[in-house]
């Protein structure tokens, strides 16, 4: 185990200690990311030259699953920041190593403003620069981030532009309306821009226009974005069965006709654990296929190799979503009725994949994968897939 | 539909119209009970001449449906209340036919103290009555009843008496400590008993001593019990599928991918309502089958009898706990993501389903089951079963 | 008990013990049909004042349950027959009153030649009557058959006819090709008619125009024939688990680290049995809600009757397919690895229910419940809906 | 992919393409040996310097996948080639090597004689050597083996001792009598052997006595054993899922209602068959890891290494034998009626899966898993796990 594992597992660690207080509270999660921030994870893709800590995506990833399991909020929101950081170096703008040294010298955290089934915000030229006007519904830790990637339309051309921007630029404003069923700490609350003045300097890059060649590289960024929802899904659901398997060892009582002394030599209870347990292992082990993919990928790409990858990251979709939901709803079995208590909080993973799981139907994933065994078609590329 | 199940859409449209402003609130259901009070439906199961509406159980059952479906709790209290009057004619004492006349007339809503789980209440003989002391953990409705049914074990004789008193008696203190995941308007708290006095009147009556000839109505309780179980539970899983209806046809966006303008004419969502509600009818039938046992075995009882039923009822809870936990579980992916605003309230099903189907653990119930089809031996007679 | 469950009963049993060596021998199933015509089932439907028995339909489909579940091709063809001699009648030609005498004085055996989905027989006026000509792919029954109720399109006006005949008319061939996984004794190969002659008098009738006014009673036949099957598949179902069971008890050995002496107190097995046989009497039940809703619908019948009943039989259909497959897939985990051995013949439920339940697509089934749930919608009428 | 990969879907595609017809003829597997023989794989695993190929147990996993995925039979007679020979290797006796070079030059096939289950074999000494007397009833690949590894137990100590010898040994009597529904050519029939002479440079070794330190490496057969059944599992199920897209794309027809003119296009046919996908996917990874798992054990272990390793492999059997009856079972809703025809043989996949997936009871592998989960406990050493 690498020594960021390592330092992952002791921040999981302090998450977990308070992750049902925390979450009643209800906060903005600026204190959790501070911690991230302390333990040297937010550079950790960075390259070492740049000086981040040389961190490839499984590694990453590791690290995602890890935190995930104790908070699954800021699972997503670490997720996300090393997304979003990461998507700077896909328009092949030199403005990206820049961003990458401040980021590493800030020690930033990142978020994105790019939801695809809101309307775009609207860019128009200005004097050096240009300005954004408009709203999006969701943007998950925006208002806890220290800089911006943000996607918008010209409002002259149509033509559809990323940039960055400090999170704290005048004229963006943060709703702080995310009120759902769970992810409640993940900060995904809307954006309002009014006005928002950015320099021409910051400006990553446009889209394609209809009729360019495709760049595949480019059509990596909503593949990684799966990947990440699928991989937070793996990890909380590793959290909720080591949840549950330390209330039932600690604290479950033998049910009067099992026959046993502890409720964990329960056969039921042995079995039911073990059956979990087991896809579980079978759902990491695929998301960690998918994930070495993926860094393949950022390598060495092309239509072929970003088909294959996009149904690898279907199939882990697929199965990290039913497996994440089967084990955050059958934990309750093996820990009995006094784990519903409140002040337990066990009910926050099935809460937490219940949102996230719902993020894209997962049933087009599944016809994703269908499509390409009968008829051998990859996935289209689209916002999520 | 009998005028009393129309009785019972209309509460139960009222306890849905602000379902989740109330559970959110959390106040203990008063006004709840009031409603079903004035509705007349508290007197349902009282015969005719003592001035009640002469139901029988199957219409009860229908009646708890109806209401478990608008609000789990509410339908949970409602069964409770008829169970615990129902059960005071067990013990052949004449008073039970004035306690029904004084419910009918007062419009009681009745609760029970008598959780096997905990420790006993000790009775101790004082003058004209005796005395009650000690704590019980859960008392599903006694801070919210006017009358109370109440277990207890004379600690000269350790024999087990069961008792009735007003819920306003002196030193009859209501903990208000129930905070867990579901059934949140259940009233479920503990009740603590401060040498309260019982007149010697209200002694329904004892279980029977170790060698005495069985009387086998008098086990019907536990069966009764587990039967309100099974029945809140397709309550709250008809609930839920109603409510994920409502939401798909009314607010759910069609799938970009999906080809089809309403999200309620994806074929996955139209594929999966319809498999649910398929296996929901299925669990229905099978708690109606049970209910109306129960009720012939109210009339006439013996060993195969009561054996027979407790497999009725033991299957029940089998597929009622299945079914209900799927649908709450599941209705979501019907929905899709936005339903998860906690404004919708839309995980109250999964909550209170994975509360309630936690009582006692079901793999005993399918053990019950096949221990009889094994070797053909009917459930032993314990609380649970 | 009536008396007629008590004679299905006794068949089933003599079914039962050489179903195994019967199916291997493979040959058509007249030995199996002479056991039924003796008994006296084949009258069960027929009024009693044409000669039969008087039954009705839930009584008729006790009794296919008790077959099917001792034979799943014979409980088929039983259904089978009673439902084409049923049809007769629902073109109000006197006729059907003589083919019911004609049937009970004879003791007859039906089949029907109809399959929707193969190339319509082709009908021609000649003198006295018409002739048939033309081949269909399956006819389940016809080739142990006594008399046939047929459909079939008149070359000259396009219009669909159904008539009858006695199976031995000349010209009439049976293929005797059905070689498939399951229902190996259900007699269902193809049949040929070449240039058969049929009297006028044997016509039935024909479907309405199109723009004639619906008679909804003529649309009942899709629905009783989706019936018979969800009642072959809970039959079968019911007789995988009782054939499991007896092995378990009777064969199974325990296993080593079960720390039980029997299988049959192992409690892995006690669940799963328990579980099964829980979902099996849901399934059941709500097979018998259709069978007695199907029974009203014989007697009075309009749009919304008729559509209520289709989704009743959709669901019986949904759950009946999913508790029979599982049934016959995992009833194996229970009798353990020797069980497996040709002679006790154990696949033959699963081979029987898996050809069954692809008759028609089962999720089309989901979907018409799916598409009244959400939208009040019927089924279409079909000829499977 | 390897060479010996390419090599084994070439001898895959041959196995396929008369799978349904061999088994339909049952003849002993003697030609199928052959084939395997003329490819050079059964010289697979044994070192250059000894003749062989030199390849690993990753390498060998990834030829029996896709052997089984042709023919489930000859996958197991394979897997379970490779082991018995590998066995031979775990007493440290210098005959081994010879063994090896033996095999590798007559290009030996190999089968094992050691079912747990049966009465030991009776060893006692004689002149130069010792006699084998007894029978056992299952004896995979031991009726068209070269050589035979061979379990017994000395009459006079109680010692548990193994051996080799040449399969066509006098005495050794195959008993021809494997009758079951799946696995139908694994030869896996019982073997009686008659006084049979065996010389003592045969002897491989003995199993450790009570008392004596274990050495942990001999604890790895079990281990081997099972994932080899792991393996076969997901081989099946590979070929259920191919064989049954290969039937929906070119030979079902699309479900009236559908919408659709391909089957190949029915939005359910495409996300089932995309569900099963991804989850054989992530059990094939769960198999890989288990074999890599094993092939590092071979080369060191120790207490807690084979203890992980016997978890990882419980987890392989529990999510193999789960995925693999799924696929097997649904593949027919996917292709539809017609595709029960025997001609197509499509029941093969499941007649094969639920055969192989009993040999032991997999809930007591969940137990295994549940047991480290909760408690740190691993895996006893047993002749199962």
């Amino acid at each position: 185990m690498s020594d960021w594992q390592a330092v992952a597992d002791e921040v999981a660690e302090k998450l977990r200690a308070d992750a049902v207080a925390r979450e009643e509270r209800g906060a903005e999660p600026h204190a959790e990311i501070e911690l991230l921030r302390e333990s040297g994870l937010l550079r950790l893709l960075i390259p070492a030259e740049r000086g981040g800590a040389g961190g490839d995506w499984p590694l990453a990833h590791q690290v995602i699953r890890r935190i995930a399991a104790a908070d699954g909020s800021l699972g997503h929101l670490l997720g996300y920041h090393y997304f979003q950081l990461w998507r700077t170096r896909l328009f092949d703008n030199p403005i990206a190593d820049r961003l990458e040294r401040d980021s590493a010298a800030g020690n930033w955290f990142w978020a994105g403003v790019s939801n695809p089934r809101d309307a775009a915000l609207e860019l128009r030229p200005a004097d050096g620069g240009f300005t954004v006007h408009g709203r999006k519904f969701f943007a998950t830790g925006a208002s806890v981030a220290d800089h911006l990637i943000v996607s918008g339309t010209w409002t002259h051309s149509g033509r559809k532009a990323t940039f960055t921007l400090p999170a704290r630029t005048e004229g963006v404003r943060f709703l702080g309306d995310w009120n759902n069923l769970g992810q409640r700490l993940s900060a995904s609350g809307g954006v309002e821009f009014t006005d928002v003045f950015v320099p021409e300097g910051e400006l990553l890059g446009h889209q394609p226009e209809e009729g360019e060649p495709r760049r595949w590289r480019d059509s990596l960024a909503p593949l990684g974005f799966q990947l990440l929802l699928a991989q937070v899904q793996v990890g909380i659901a590793g959290g909720a069965l080591a949840e549950g398997a330390r209330y039932t060892t600690e604290s479950s009582r033998a049910w009067p006709l099992s026959g046993v002394d502890r409720a964990a030599d329960d056969p039921h209870v042995l079995a039911a654990y073990g059956t979990l347990a087991s896809r579980l292992t079978a759902a990491e082990l695929l998301v960690d296929a998918a994930a070495a993919a993926f860094d393949n990928a950022t390598r060495e790409i092309d239509e072929r190799k970003r088909g294959e990858l996009g149904i690898l990251l279907a199939k882990a979709k697929v199965v990290s979503t039913e497996v994440a939901l089967e084990i955050a709803n059958r934990v309750f079995e093996l820990t009995g009725a006094r784990a519903t208590g409140a002040k337990y909080g066990m009910d926050r993973f099935w809460r937490n994949v219940r949102t996230l799981t719902l993020h894209d139907p997962v049933v087009y994933k599944a016809t994703e994968v269908g499509k390409h065994l009968l008829d051998g078609e990859f996935p289209p590329v689209t916002g999520y897939s």
